[in-house]
């Protein structure tokens, strides 16, 4: 039977309705991206194909480069001025999908020190770090690699979460992820994973099946604040995730997403530093766009049960 | 360079990127659905294949069936109450995708009659009746069809337009969607089309390369009050504008969806309904789902004066 679920972070809600997913065509099969190594310009020996790195760790097992076709531009005069930046994740053009905890530890990293270059640029307004992968996630190169988009406002998304999360805080003193953490935890069912310094699971209103969050147990607001120690169980977590998925859908494309709070404005009681994972599993309709609302197929409940597995 | 623009109607904004359009991978390949004439449930013969119809037109020149895998149910217990209908637009398997415009108007005339019979359920707030077309769009099966979703609340997106129209009226005392039109006629550079009755015209924040507006000029807030003599001219727009998509981009996945006001508070003065057409020429990624914003790599401006060649 559908089920009407209203996520208490966004405000938005979703329709769980797992009789669509029986209906023919449903399901989408996941293609590999055109992909030809000799054409790859994150490969190495292409790296003059790319724009000057703006950051390499160690001899190159990371590079960042500014992104060659840029939604938005620091230069920008007149135009919407911004960051978009490329992170090369791995000289390994096509390693496991869930690649290694070593290879997110890193891309924490860099996410997280090249916000902090950026954050003092007063015409940047919040830092959108996020991955596509597989073409029907939206990557146009199947080399692993994430993106780094800092915006000059505070977008729409992290906006009702930190409006809803203040409201929360001002209520009743604490944080609403922190709450939801520790209810999670108790209850159980939607638990993927837990460890002393992470949470994963699947959560009460999920927009898409099998979407997972990754929290930190402890409280932080902003990525650019977390100290090196947090990165690797945070990486960890995130790899444990994204192999649960594999293994359960092999190839699956997905999305992935940090929401962190507004730039200069840490640290936030209220706001919760976390990951979101959205597995790429069926395409955006008219219903979508019409309501603004996700229908998601499968329950959260039986998603995580399924990963748990 | 590019640029921020706010949709007046939906109060969000949207980033125009051209720059984006040129990277490798960005343009999707439509592909036609796994279709088998023999196993289709919509084709003449087959009708025993859905639930029985709720309506027909003529020896069943249209038919509407309630769809077999609802995400809503009208007699949900305890679930969310609502209506999930197939409009099966034509008995022919495969027309050509931009049909005719007389199927387009049995399409108008169906979604309008369903929504006057469900109208006066009290469990009802807001039809959202939308077609996809083509699989990438999120059309499961080939065969021409629709959809029209009843919902037991007002979704996010209507309520949006719906406080943004009332604030606009309340402040100037006329309906923002009116003026909008206006402008645009004025101005030209986004009319797609126009004539005495309808305009179509890509909007200013356009979310997606190509999507196109289908306005009445005559206020009306409510398609479930359109008399008859409306709804040929709203037919041959939506028809004369998909005809020039397909011209230019042959098999073009799309979504239509119609912005209508919510059940039993017809006529709203504030709020115009209209038709948004929205092709689908790339995937959702990271950036849109952390962000609820979208990049669109064509300017309208640029994508009307293609259209109108």
């Amino acid at each position: 039977m559908a089920e009407l679920r209203r996520d208490p972070l966004s405000g938005s809600w979703v329709l769980i309705a797992p009789e669509r997913a029986a209906r023919p065509g449903a399901a989408i099969t996941p293609a590999p991206a055109a992909d030809s190594r000799a054409a790859c310009p994150f490969c190495p020996g292409h790296e003059r194909e790319t724009p000057p790195p703006v950051l390499v760790y160690g001899d190159w097992t990371l590079r960042v480069v500014p992104n060659k076709f840029p939604a938005l531009d620091a230069d920008s005069s007149g135009g919407a001025a911004g960051v978009h930046e490329v992170v090369i994740e791995t000289p390994e053009h096509a390693p496991p999908p869930e690649l290694d905890p070593e290879t997110f530890e890193r891309l924490l990293r860099a996410w997280r020190d090249r916000i902090r270059v950026h954050a003092s640029d007063p015409r940047l307004a919040a830092a959108l770090p996020f991955k596509n992968h597989g073409p029907l996630a939206g990557a146009s190169l199947a080399h692993p690699h994430a993106q780094l988009v800092i915006l000059p406002l505070v977008p729409d998304a992290l906006q009702r979460e930190l409006e809803n999360s203040a409201r929360h805080y001002q209520h009743g003193g604490r944080c609403l992820c922190c709450e939801i953490l520790e209810r999670e935890l108790a209850e159980g069912r939607r638990i993927v994973a837990a460890n002393d310094q992470v949470v994963t699971f699947c959560p009460f209103a999920s927009r898409v099946p099998y979407e997972i969050h990754v929290l930190p147990k402890h409280h932080h607001s902003h990525l650019e604040s977390l100290d090196d120690a947090m990165l690797a169980p945070l990486a960890q977590a995130l790899h444990d995730a994204l192999a649960k998925l594999q293994r359960r859908f092999p190839g699956q494309p997905y999305n992935l997403v940090v929401h962190t709070g507004p730039l200069r404005r840490a640290p936030l009681p209220s706001f919760h530093l976390h990951l979101e994972l959205l597995p790429k599993m069926s395409h955006q309709g008219g219903f979508e766009w019409g309501s603004g609302h996700q229908i998601n197929s499968v329950a959260p409940e039986d998603a995580a049960a399924l990963l748990r597995e």
